[in-house]
């Protein structure tokens, strides 16, 4: 069915509300679920409501929650989330590092015991809307094998960046350092269809496009033996200095049932200690320039990340977009406080970026 | 012919030295060139040093410059390298840094108007022996299209990234955003043998594992969109926070011609501020299970990065490494000051990575 993001912004905020989220906490978590809606990545929309609210009932999230921040040095920022729901926890932190950053060029948040953080771009926006870089790093459930191995040892660990521009659009990258999401592979099994070559391994570390393989296999970094480096090193960097859990240890973003043990790390740079406003002039001026780059045959044109998303997103806040019915039903019943409801579609089994 | 480590570091020494270099810039620059062949990456190594002495006669590199260090804050350190060489720079920078983040926790150093940095693992063990996080990125001369595109407009920009663990070996990620090096490239050119597929693009903007074609054309980012965005945002962030330069405005690495414009991140946790000793058993035992993981069919082991570099490493320093004669010859007559002598084999024409 059709729906438009205020009608899906205020079922999500009911149904948080009902399960004891304050009115401020509610409103984040469920913007963060319906930015990611209408950015078509479903995986991290509102179908995450049922888990979340599973995870309320078992006291694995906390809504009323208020995290702790402690500002260890000038520009090092420690976070207890106090097992609050992701979004409140982030913007609050980023709020807090954003001030950092104007007074002393730069600002570093580790944080633990806080929800799944959902979509990066929000954030990443929210940063740059400010003027200043972010960089995000997050780990999540051991899905991925390492190059040369067979076993899911690794979270899909994403990265983000947002840097601002003086004219035109920013640069923000969002991106898994797996080659595929979990939600893409259950949805081709669903549905199906092939995986495309090169983005998961079967049980006996083959490649497969088949996605039920996939599903007893693991998915694959993304660009080969750099992307499992990337994705290993976001692993060590955000576990070291959160303190939070490694590869197989990390729980809690897709399940209903086991406490959340992975970190975030956000860095904030204020480029008024960089190159300043000239600075920003020059990175407009090379992103205008990649822009208007000759494309390669067969591409449409040379798109910086973030641009597509951004298109999207304007469709689909004027024309709304679709959500399954059966979602749609669901959070209907979940608006009232102790109705059932188990996770549904893509979410069921773990569905991750 | 063959040669020993130390017989390299003694003639990188004296040619540097017949070029005004004092005794530990020149100690420091040979180390690092040597610590490149070591490892069989010999596009870093001492085949450089045509292209430094060239910049050194030139006026573009002054290796009795004196970098200037201003701490505009507590954790952000603004260097100018004073167009001095790469390695004594960053060593000196990396050292202050190493102190800061000891005290703090945290500290990032934006480095303009240094010599190329040349091979970053080396500086990421230096500080992983020190017990600190480090993340190095730097921006480098635009060899690398867009993704989408087929101009040349990026550049193959590395990150690196050193975690240290309690025990046994760390984690040293050292790679580049480009698919494959220019010198890559060219080295296949020479011997008339094709490129791996999708690692560079003719003029007209079409995938080719013709070499002499790809010199032409472009080099492809490594993992497709994903990687493009991981070199373009590394190129955001360093342009932005070093206000140096961006895309095809980046010289001064692989000539003799222009002055240096690329800039030098380097960012330095102390994880005693973090999850401290704990994270790093935890770190250890991480990596002891990947390494102990069973390996996908066709595959000998799964490796962490810097395995492998470290295993080559033992190997030749303990038997030594060949090194093209011409080269030997050529670095001979340079340790007299102003004897000729132009950029040979692989370092003609621009041989990154």
């Amino acid at each position: 069915m059709r729906v438009f993001a205020e009608q899906a912004r205020q079922r999500a905020v009911e149904v948080l509300e009902a399960h004891g989220a304050p009115a401020p906490v509610a409103a984040a978590q469920a913007d963060h679920l319906v930015e990611a809606d209408l950015r078509d990545r479903p995986s991290h929309g509102i179908q995450r409501l049922p888990t979340l609210v599973g995870r309320i009932r078992h006291g694995l999230l906390r809504p009323a929650a208020v995290p702790e921040l402690r500002w260890i040095s000038g520009s090092l920022l420690e976070v207890d989330g106090g097992l609050g729901l992701g979004p409140p926890v982030a913007f609050r932190v980023l709020e807090a590092l954003v001030g950092r950053a104007r007074g002393c060029g730069i600002s570093l948040a580790a944080i633990a015991r806080a929800g799944h953080l959902g979509m990066l771009a929000p954030y990443l926006e929210w940063c740059v809307e400010r003027g200043v870089l972010v960089v995000a790093l997050t780990t999540s459930e051991a899905l991925v094998h390492p190059h040369g191995g067979r076993r899911p040892l690794i979270g899909t660990n994403p990265i983000g960046i947002g840097v601002p521009v003086l004219d035109g659009e920013p640069l923000v990258l969002d991106m898994a350092t797996a080659a595929i999401s979990k939600g893409a592979i259950i949805a081709a099994a669903q549905r199906g269809v092939s995986l495309p070559t090169g983005v998961a391994i079967d049980a006996s570390g083959m490649p497969t496009s088949d996605p039920v393989a996939a599903t007893d296999g693991a998915i694959s970094p993304f660009g080969g033996a750099k992307g499992y480096g990337l994705g290993l090193a976001i692993q060590l960097i955000v576990g070291t200095i959160t303190g939070t859990a490694f590869g197989e240890e990390v729980t809690g973003t897709l399940d209903t049932t086991y406490p959340v043990t992975k970190g975030d790390l956000f860095l904030v740079l204020d480029p008024e200690f960089g190159g300043g406003v000239e600075a920003l002039r020059r990175g407009s001026a090379f992103l205008a320039q990649l822009r208007g780059s000759e494309p390669a045959a067969g591409s449409e044109r040379v798109w910086v990340p973030g641009d597509r998303s951004r298109r999207t997103r304007a469709v689909r806040a004027a024309s709304g977009y679709e959500v399954p019915g059966e979602l749609w039903s669901q959070l209907g019943r979940l608006r009232r406080a102790g109705a059932g409801g188990e996770p549904v579609g893509l979410s069921r089994g773990g569905d991750v970026r």
